[in-house]
């Protein structure tokens, strides 16, 4: 393994009962003054923002909101935000959603402490000093973002979608109640599904050796992901299902089963390219372009890819080639999205070859990309094109 | 999974040149007057000591020492370490050394901050309100104590041996160079594979449902380790190899793969009675109680005891009743035991039938032990007898 620092300072409450019991607390820690902020508005639909709202209030604090964060939260939005928490000296956020909102959340705890604009976070011009505290209520299994200090925005002027972390944007604590999942729609289930998916694979697919124990746990979390799913998408009101599934996202993109591991992460880059232009759902474009991108670096080490099809697969390796094996174990991937009904083109979106220069150019701008392979512009493009 | 919350703030640094480059700016994020905590010396014999004074001392930092602490680390030894502390107006206390020295620590870092006896604290009279910064510098792969709470301490008086836990007593930071266990004895070195492997054991042999990806975490770390293991014995200077088993250490018990788990830990409770009288080396207690354990309650559940033959050990089940193939798993713990000359019976360290009954008793002085079976004091006492 590498050398590597790990810190990773959020309070992670799973299960029922714990927002009743311990959110209160939390947010008192912080102060007495919170935003709420959310997206769409879905959380009033099943009680959860009746629930937190009667909660904090019944408990002096002071409940302002902002609602309305994107899918592919924007950096427009952001910026409001930041305006209204300064405006109104708020003590504490709170983020009530899937990763989005989680993501924002983030962006905007960082730019209330900052006199230029956030976005300077995202194009490495400067490195957050500061953030204001915040704590997050998940209700979409996906992104990780409970318990990481990572978020993706979306510049709509300028069509970039970037990510940025910090050590001052991690939550201070997470609240993960299954149950809160259970009227995520068939389709928003699947893209979270792909999205936790693909940061195991962006993890796995690495050159860095020693790493014994980090790969057997990122082949867990990835039997348990595919063994869970269509438990998750034929019932999803299974509550032991969800949770599950809540949880490989978790421990997905907290740092725990990857320390010490040089990534990939050519596949996010790709797929933020294609987002930033097509505001194509993250997890949808990842389903699409995951196995392309197997397909073009698969011989810049099938050693990884066979160990993924025998040990994640089971895929019987006798009297086939290494090769073979690493091949079948991208097909598996391919196949393991497509019984989730999960896109598998560009086309699925409508996406043609016009923009596909100008992403493959935008992915390279600071160099190539990924680890397992670098990928140079015209790889970029060749993948893309793969994915039409 | 149970509800949980799970909460581990240590910085973890890991790898080569990271006490270099990272130690001195920790240390003074805590203030400038050190107390260094260590054992017998033998951190002097490899050059750590030197190396850790010079860097200290070459960043203005003051560094007090006490040495001493014994290998099941003494109430009396702490006590003497916390008058120091009060007395020198001590800012932070640096560990160097294994399990013994940090969990030393961990009461000195409590007992500082605490009026009345730390005592106190592992009796279950009070528990930490605070507790004085301090972190670590690991020289034996083993407890785990590197990233988590808790700490055991030898009260010869009373000859009790007690753990205890609290959310003040995380180290800040731990730093893990796997160069500092190369002069590890063969005999220390097997002993803390046995206490780390029991560790997982430790959560593993659960009743609680739906831990799927939890499981197959634990299976990961003691594959794991059965593979490390004769890798670090036959080349104590593989730096991989004590790598890897450092980083198995560290995850077997920094509650990361046992999230919503109840563990069973009657096996712990009853090394300690032993040890509390007898001065044994816990590994070395754990070799031998484990698999009479796991004997004696094997009917209470079977199927995990299957799994971990099928998934763990790799025993083939075709044709084998369940109750075989547990069998089968609890004899390959033994063999993985005997294979590392980890002891098997008390006899190896003479001990007789003498205090059996007292140590029965005083396992279950506030109740049965153990959840995956809850054990009485005949239970206990069974156990015991059948390890003599």
């Amino acid at each position: 393994m590498n050398p590597f620092a790990f810190w990773n300072p959020t309070a992670l409450y799973y299960g029922a009962g714990q927002i009743e019991q311990h959110l209160l607390t939390e947010v008192k820690k912080y102060g007495s003054k919170v935003l709420l902020v959310y997206g769409g508005g879905s959380i009033k639909t099943f009680g959860l923002y009746d629930k937190i709202v009667d909660l904090l209030k019944s408990g002096g604090v002071t409940v302002l909101e902002f609602s309305g964060i994107e899918p592919n939260p924007r950096l427009s939005t952001v910026h409001k935000a930041i305006e209204l928490c300064k405006k109104e000296g708020v003590d504490l956020l709170l983020a009530v959603g899937g990763g989005s909102v989680l993501d924002a959340t983030k962006a905007i705890a960082a730019g209330v402490k900052y006199d230029g604009d956030v976005w300077d976070f995202y194009t490495r011009k400067e490195r957050p000093q500061d953030a204001l505290p915040f704590g997050t209520i998940l209700t979409l299994a996906a992104t990780g973002s409970e318990m990481n200090s990572g978020g993706v925005i979306s510049n709509w002027e300028t069509q970039e979608k970037i990510g940025s972390s910090s050590p001052h944007t991690f939550p201070k604590f997470s609240f993960c109640d299954a149950e809160n999942t259970f009227t995520v729609s068939k389709k928003q289930t699947v893209y979270g599904i792909v999205d936790m998916f693909s940061h195991v694979l962006e993890a796995y697919f690495s050159h860095t050796t020693n790493t014994f124990l980090q790969e057997r746990m990122m082949e867990s979390v990835m039997q348990t992901i595919i063994e869970n799913a269509p438990k998750v998408l034929d019932n999803p009101h299974d509550f032991a299902a969800r949770e599950t599934m809540m949880y490989c996202g978790t421990m997905a993109l907290n740092g725990m089963i990857s320390m010490g591991v040089q990534g990939d992460w050519a596949t996010h880059a790709m797929e933020h390219e294609v987002s930033a232009i097509y505001d194509i759902p993250h997890g949808g474009g990842l389903a699409i372009i995951f196995p392309h991108w197997m397909n073009y670096v698969v011989d810049a080490g099938e050693e990884r890819f066979y160990q993924m099809a025998t040990r994640v697969f089971h895929i019987d390796p006798t009297g086939k080639t290494t090769k073979q094996v690493a091949q079948e174990g991208i097909q598996a991937v391919r196949h393991f999205f497509d019984s989730m009904d999960a896109p598998s083109t560009l086309g699925d979106y409508d996406i043609g070859d016009k923009d596909l220069d100008r992403m493959a150019e935008h992915a390279v701008r600071v160099g190539p990309v990924g680890n397992y392979k670098k990928l140079a512009k015209e790889d970029v493009a060749a993948i893309l094109r793969a994915a039409l």
